[in-house]
């Protein structure tokens, strides 16, 4: 006999609620005690089975991929996460073996961000497993990164390299055949996004502006060009490729158009240049130089040698 | 053609979204300004078209009732409520037009609470429209009202009427024959819950353990005593019933046993009787004291003459 609402709970997610303000999830609502001088960070984000995850992925790595593109949203507005709360709609064909495993992914990574589950709801739907997780996080009041900062001048950003997530989904969708160290490396990228926390933070008193990049660095760009009102020149041959994409066909178009990779893309003035490859070598994270804001509202993607791309059918190509 | 996410977020989300830290719902995550000496109080729960909700329950009640359930639970805290995330699983059958007039519900009930929409998600869905909401409220630090608080020789209390929204659901379903202002008014109690929010706050320093009536009085009552490691006797005939609901065959049953009614339980010393009867008298809110703690875990549930009822195949009933 499956587990019910109340077995599960106190089984599964009570473990997961090490906070003192859970209270144990035996209350109709979660206590959390901001600190002075800082303001609150929600970011809430939903995730349907077929939708936004493959059927067959790991259940411990559905669980964590929910936290972690909610953890990326915290980290593009340079806040510390602080815990989440659950809502998640189970079909009746899901078993309680595949909910435990999901729970396990929960408190690996509760571990690894030092966070804690808070509250939440479980409910039954006769529809495809759904989950809605809102994280909450906490900044210096007054120094969240927004989006609508970026000022002409300012150079583009990017952290990590870009496109491996899209590629790891082809691969898995076996669009693209990759083999050995390089397949499982991009599978992980795709399977598990690494929220740049300690960079958005550390980017609160540099960066002008800043996003995460999970529908792709083009459509984030646009996102930051339309809030700061302003354009952009992009480098298409300066995006940071890892060593496991950079041979592969179509690795430039997944850098400039495929999602789910959550790097941070961010601006930032010129005169910061050296601030910000002292603190790559700090994170051991890479911080590459994409382009730069311009005046108008135009994104001109180019090679390195100026020459200027466009989109075609088969990726972003020249004229 | 139904509109795109960012269409329906620009055009249906973003009015509703008039707080400062909603960003205009451009950014990735949401600010929240918690006032000094304060703690957040934080509730989340979902509905499932066809589990939670009727098909062809109006749109815009349906959003209200997602809202009011979340605000319900803030109120048995003692908490004020701030504002909410949104997400929202959408099947493409579902027409623009009943998310304008959902959307509008969440208007009129922005106003009625004066809060409004943070931020929060929108995302397909082969399955049915699912909802979750997480909304967020305050209390002054330690005076929430927790189920934990109960002690024996406490007065059990109850807001409003019992087992209205049981009854109302039951005329919706056919299985009751109610007409004219009676019907109208226990389906309204079924559909648009009151979040005791006045009271709740009210009550911080008075009760000393609350709970909102969601499952059923003896359901949410057995988590009180829980919690609180008491037991209770329960005058049966003490429940306050509304005019609607008095003469109907089950009233009794469905105060006792009926869910989705939203008042609050709760206990206080029998010290606080006159300014509970004063609050009663400001708030123009009906507070019926039902029964007493008591040292142990049973649960007693008597008539007006002390005699035991037990629950039997056609509701509550003498041995």
């Amino acid at each position: 006999m499956p587990e019910g609402e109340f077995e599960f709970i106190a089984r599964r997610l009570r473990p997961l609620a090490t906070a003192e303000g859970a209270l144990g999830l035996t209350d109709d609502a979660a206590l959390l005690d901001p600190r002075p001088g800082h303001q609150l960070v929600l970011a809430k984000d939903a995730m349907v089975a077929g939708v936004h995850f493959l059927p067959d992925d790991p259940p411990a790595e559905i669980a964590r991929k929910l936290l972690r593109v909610n953890l990326s949203d915290l980290a593009a507005m340079g806040a510390a996460p602080l815990g989440y709360l659950l809502a998640l709609a189970r079909p009746s064909a899901i078993a309680d073996a595949w909910l435990g495993e999901f729970c396990s992914g929960l408190a690996a990574d509760n571990a690894e961000f030092e966070i804690a589950l808070l509250g939440g709801d479980t409910v039954a739907t006769p529809g495809p497993l759904t989950l809605s997780l809102t994280a909450l996080g906490e900044v210096p009041k007054g120094a969240a990164l927004l989006r609508g900062g970026a000022r002409p001048g300012d150079d583009l950003w990017v952290s990590g390299t870009l496109g491996d997530a899209a590629l790891g989904l082809q691969t898995l969708q076996g669009k693209l055949e990759v083999t050995g160290e390089a397949r499982a490396r991009l599978i992980e990228r795709y399977r598990l996004p690494r929220p740049r926390l300690a960079l958005g933070q550390a980017l609160r008193n540099i960066a002008t502006a800043a996003i995460d990049i999970s529908d792709g660095l083009l459509a984030d760009l646009g996102h930051i060009l339309e809030v700061s009102g302003v354009g952009a020149g992009l480098d298409a041959d300066a995006l940071p490729l890892s060593p496991a994409a950079q041979d592969l066909p179509g690795a430039r178009d997944a850098a400039l158009s495929g999602g789910d990779d959550y790097e941070l893309l961010f601006t930032a003035p010129p005169e910061r240049r050296a601030d910000l490859e002292a603190l790559a070598r700090r994170l051991d994270l890479p911080l590459t130089r994409i382009g730069e804001v311009r005046a108008g509202s135009d994104l001109e993607v180019v090679d390195a040698r100026g020459q200027r791309l466009e989109p075609r059918s088969k990726g972003w190509q020249h004229f």
